[in-house]
């Protein structure tokens, strides 16, 4: 029996991306680890660390899509407005979590530095959020409902997502097989169209590449069904001379 | 005097990109490029290479930012569908280009292949478009008023964007200093946002980054005024203790 796919959506949020000055690494790491979920990515925005902007997309998709992450902006500095955002698109107060206040004492103490103003700012969550380990720097995420708040600092990013993995109840996996061949895509576009329209329940893409100057390309196949793969295998393989 | 900076937008078109399998380049690179033009990327968003998805969020940017960009699936097999979302959005035909067909034909046949029916479809454009120079495989891009039509593939994208780039007409060009210090950011968050409420005009980024596993961060002065940052920079400086 099918197990149908939750759909998601990440929100990406920070300046830097936007500015050119990082290169985002997120959604790449969030939508493979979806990917072998069962779950479908079906949209990424990427907005500015402004709180307007932030309350408005996220509650524009949350409603949307059955998992929203965000990425960014949960910091100590003045610039991280997304925990502000999310409590303020939740209509939730801010409230000291007394944990985490605890937890982040004991952490700075320990290595010998002030616990100040800003970084007691950590231990701040909307009201009715659960909060998500941080192994790296112990500092918290959270989540509300269907809205998982992550850090932007990739490795603290993925710490937390592997720390809520299991709360992502995926559906049917997608079975992927990628065929690679030294062949110009559009040398074979016209017999691939038949057999993706021979076939409209298996996902299939081209994907072109110049590698050493030289044209190649992946095709990739896509499906919940492996004996449609199976099907489909041979002609795929027979197209590209494999 | 001041002249506005224009507002940008970037519709990244792809499955490979929200099934992971793919890593977008293309956006740091516009956003790069937009910086140094005095145009701000105000928005990206990603989504799959279903036609409804394409017109519908092309339709609701291209009125609200003054240039929109997308990458992706302009090539000649089944799965390259922007050409044809892009003039169901515009309310137009699709138009063969005997110009580019015969620019087509000729490198085809220089090259020994066949000049296809994949490789003929990459002729067609909306009616009422103009040609995006391709140097790297010939096929152009396109734009159509105010929506710049791009190849996905980076090589491609990239030759596409430098093509066009004069067209960008930007405001005042952002001037952007980098501060950078092995010092974790929430050790210097309190005094940072005091010198930021001081100084709002200038955007005040702090990027906490983990570098050979220590705490290190980055301070991003931004802003049109040079004076604005020269005025700001020995306070960062001092914070920095450098």
């Amino acid at each position: 029996m099918n197990k149908p796919r939750p759909k998601a959506c990440i929100l990406v949020i920070g300046n830097e991306i936007l500015s050119g000055r990082t290169q985002d690494k997120n959604v790449n790491y969030i939508a493979k680890k979806l990917t072998e979920l069962g779950v479908d990515l079906e949209l990424v925005i990427m907005i500015p660390d402004v709180i307007s902007v932030i309350v408005k997309r996220l509650n524009e998709v949350r409603k949307v899509y059955d998992f929203v992450f965000t990425t960014g902006g949960i910091g100590s500095t003045h610039d991280d407005l997304t925990i502000e955002a999310v409590a303020k698109a939740f209509n939730k107060n801010l409230k000291t979590s007394p944990q985490v206040f605890d937890l982040l004492e004991e952490y700075y103490k320990g290595r010998g530095a002030e616990f100040n103003q800003a970084r007691q700012r950590m231990a701040v969550f909307p009201e009715g959020a659960e909060l998500i380990d941080n192994s790296i720097t112990k500092a918290p995420g959270c989540y509300i409902e269907n809205v998982f708040v992550f850090a932007g600092v990739p490795d603290i990013m993925r710490a937390m997502f592997d720390a809520i993995a299991h709360k992502i109840k995926g559906g049917d996996k997608i079975i992927s097989r990628t065929y690679e061949a030294k062949i110009a895509e559009n040398e074979i576009a016209d017999k691939l169209a038949i057999i993706a329209k021979k076939h409209p329940k298996v996902d299939i893409g081209s994907y072109p590449q110049i590698v050493d100057k030289e044209f190649a390309v992946a095709i990739v196949c896509r499906s919940d069904n492996e004996n449609l793969l199976d099907l489909i295998e041979p002609q795929i393989k027979e197209l590209l001379l494999l």
